[in-house]
């Protein structure tokens, strides 16, 4: 067990903390709720971003920007939508601040009252469907493929740090539609978009499923999610995606004249992904040495150690070895304290998860060796210098299938089928549950008031099986998965 | 004139709100003094965003995100800087709605009151500092050199798309020091790098100076800027990067243990531009019939127009220029809408602002030749198949440098020098006018009050030299830039 980390075993919520503290991932802020994402832990986010922007663009998706601020009355246009967040919102009532009269400091103005108040966004699709009204006139400003990079609040009254935060950063997707078919088939686009983002990049397994109606986004006619198995056997819904067919076009009273010119209402999806996935990727790979990253998502690929500490000899192999592996597109980094200890270096790289670690000794360079060490496994290898560049590249691509195969007989292993009441009970304590159930949201909450899991989804992939509901004993025609979940 | 657009010399202040609106760059908001930022506008950022942030993290910046909300105790912490930010504050009062028991819509809970307000960040030097206490405890966690990108505040008054919105997008670098002298270097550093972007990749020439002490950022010691001149001859402030001195680490207490194990307070820099530069992008090179973007800006660099419109010939053509322009790291659409004439196009592409447009027609062809057409200068020039690659790619050099020569030629036409009241009134309609001025905030004021004119900086390339004030008449040893101001 590394320095101030609990082990996974003994407590896992403060093991996932420490992590996160002792790897300077983020901190909880002086505001309630809200943290503040550290450089470390923003590198990775970045190059979350860089690649989810990437598959964004590839898909014909254009990025945009808009307000922060949300009137109130636009909120409660979509009545679910409205009851979905009226609950947890931000509201900004003045705009200014002044010197109180009594000497006692700052107090807010109370003739800078504003006239409506405005809600800071938990999310912009009245913003931004209001927008549309004026962008959309005809079939030909359709499709509006339109994406956002930005911040929202959530008054979440019990926070963790990623996982569930007051404030957390995220992408918005809001695309318009001139038809039913076309708008549902942007939502599962995305949702394998993110399928995909989650399996190759984050090497985490994903479950790809549709939500039950008591689950889905405020305001949604369908939502697609991708779900995730953390390593204490709960789920993580670590992306959406919905389908919103014409709610926000009729609440926003946004119509476009069909090739036909008639008018029609507008179809619409929005789907998401927030730095909730940095959570994820650490409660995936993480083990009790500190984080594990994989390399597609390292901000730093490898480090190198000289050992016991810099010479000019082994300088200058550091040197060349750097520049070769950046020359091959890998980020690298050399650790020329004199300072540290190897020993303490070693410690401190594995907290951090860089994923592959270059030993360079004076002896190992006599022999024409270095040593190599993978985060993942903490196997050393010696390799032969002149070949580490070719070993490393390699290596790097092994250690990201690696950590999806690891993850994915993970995710196997602690999925289990259960036909009966005690058998479900039981299993949830491993991970999910593939069970039937009647269909009725009734017994949908009567499982989660009883065992806390919900349904996680309708697998995209359900086969068609008769049986009998886990609870309620009436017939059932799949299975759904069920889990506790973050 | 483009249909639509003002021309500059009838109604400047209109001509750019037609270009921000009819280039599709951004557009008002529901939500007063917010604007929205549109697809083509927010690509533009973007390109401005990423080669902003190579240059700070070649310098050794690292990124971060900190809270959007800020204690209200926080800003009283530092009295200039409160003094400067208090009056322009949108303030968080609750955290909840509820539908109003008389039926009549959503109010804000009474019982959802937060204990004490919270300011959206109008900048985060507050909540950064507080941070920072608890990051810095040794001179070996100095120096801290992060920077992160977000959204702010500022409930001004009087707003106008990009130059002055209530909501706006910038970066804001947050450094700590362990000496004066190091954060000194730092904040010169930052304006430095602010001014070669400007110059190398905006195309704008800036002067760098320094602020007088009531032009100074709220909180600092010194401020230095980037002042550009727009087409109209007003001066934009495109870029501040401050010393801090240590008042923001005496306010929020953040000493640091030097190498000879005392106490001493940490020296503070920070420096910010945002999106206000896309409004001084536009008023530098824009003309009458729409945007002009400097190449190294351009979402898109090149466009072409098939003539009169496509056939598997011209588009066979089109396509293998693409992909070879494209393989020259040249961003390239090739419009083969059948529907629209190449007319109408082409006007549509200068409103835009895409530097380079090919015209491939069949006659042309068969002469082995194809048209291109720069954006900036009109220029049409018949080029022979198969030079195109090596000629567009020069061609955009050559753009963006003419762009910049142009641009500074204006600037120093319109730069004079006054040594009578008379002269620099009447000078004052031109530009910036260099004057003498006796040092005291009294007299600035009082310039300002007659002419509308302020001290944009003390350019760090004064020179010397002996003279009196253009209003008092007392002694001066400098000149300093004058201008009226966005």
């Amino acid at each position: 067990m590394a320095k101030g980390i609990s082990s996974r075993a003994d407590n896992y919520a403060q093991w996932y903390v420490d992590i996160v503290k002792k790897a300077g991932l983020a901190d909880h802020s002086a505001v309630r709720g809200c943290m503040v994402i550290k450089p470390h832990g923003f590198a990775i986010w970045e190059k979350m971003q860089a690649q989810l922007d990437r598959m964004f663009k590839e898909t014909g998706h254009v990025n945009a920007y808009f307000p922060l601020f949300i009137p109130k009355s636009f909120l409660s246009r979509e009545a679910e939508h409205v009851e979905g967040f009226a609950k947890e919102c931000a509201v900004v009532t003045h705009y200014r601040l002044k010197q109180n009269d009594d000497g006692t400091g700052l107090i807010v103005d109370p003739e800078a009252k504003l006239e409506e108040e405005l809600i800071v966004r938990p999310t912009s699709e009245t913003i931004i469907w209001n927008t549309y009204k004026d962008w959309i006139k005809s079939y030909r400003d359709l499709p509006l493929l339109v994406n956002q990079w930005a911040n929202v609040v959530r008054w979440e009254m019990r926070t963790r740090l990623f996982l569930r935060t007051a404030e957390f950063l995220w992408q918005e997707g809001h695309t318009a539609h001139s038809s039913k078919q076309e708008a549902i088939e942007e939502a599962l686009q995305m949702q394998e978009i993110y399928a995909t983002f989650a399996e190759e990049y984050m090497a985490m397994p994903v479950i790809r499923g549709r939500k039950t109606t008591s689950e889905r986004f405020a305001g949604a006619v369908d939502t697609y999610t991708i779900e995730a198995m953390m390593q204490d056997g709960k789920a993580l819904q670590a992306g959406t995606s919905h389908f919103l067919g014409q709610n926000f076009a009729k609440a926003f009273d946004v119509k476009y004249l069909n090739e036909e010119n008639r008018e029609e209402y507008v179809w619409a999806t929005s789907w998401g992904v927030s730095t909730r996935l940095v959570g994820g990727l650490i409660m995936t790979h993480s083990d009790d040495d500190g984080l594990v990253v994989p390399p597609k998502l390292a901000p730093t690929q490898v480090v190198i150690v000289p050992i016991p500490k810099p010479n000019p000899e082994i300088m200058e192999v550091a040197e060349r070895i750097a520049a070769e592996l950046k020359g091959k597109g890998i980020s690298v980094k050399i650790d020329h304290d004199p300072k540290k200890r190897p020993g303490y270096k070693f410690a401190e790289y594995e907290l951090q998860g860089i994923p592959v670690r270059i030993g360079i000794g004076k002896r190992d360079l006599e022999k024409g060796q270095i040593e190599i060490a993978r985060r993942d496994t903490k196997e050393k290898t010696m390799v032969d210098l002149g070949q580490e560049a070719n070993y490393i590249s390699a290596l790097l691509d092994t250690i990201q299938q690696d950590l999806f195969a690891k993850a994915l007989a993970f995710q196997r292993a602690r999925t289990n089928r259960a036909d009966t009441w005690e058998d479900f009970t039981r299993l949830l304590d491993e991970g999910f549950v593939s069970a039937h159930w009647d269909g009725t949201s009734e017994t949908e909450a009567q499982i989660k008031a009883k065992t806390k899991a919900t349904i996680r989804c309708i697998p995209n992939d359900q086969e068609a099986e008769k049986g009998t509901c886990i609870l309620s004993g009436a017939p059932s025609t799949g299975r759904v998965l069920f889990a506790r979940a973050y």
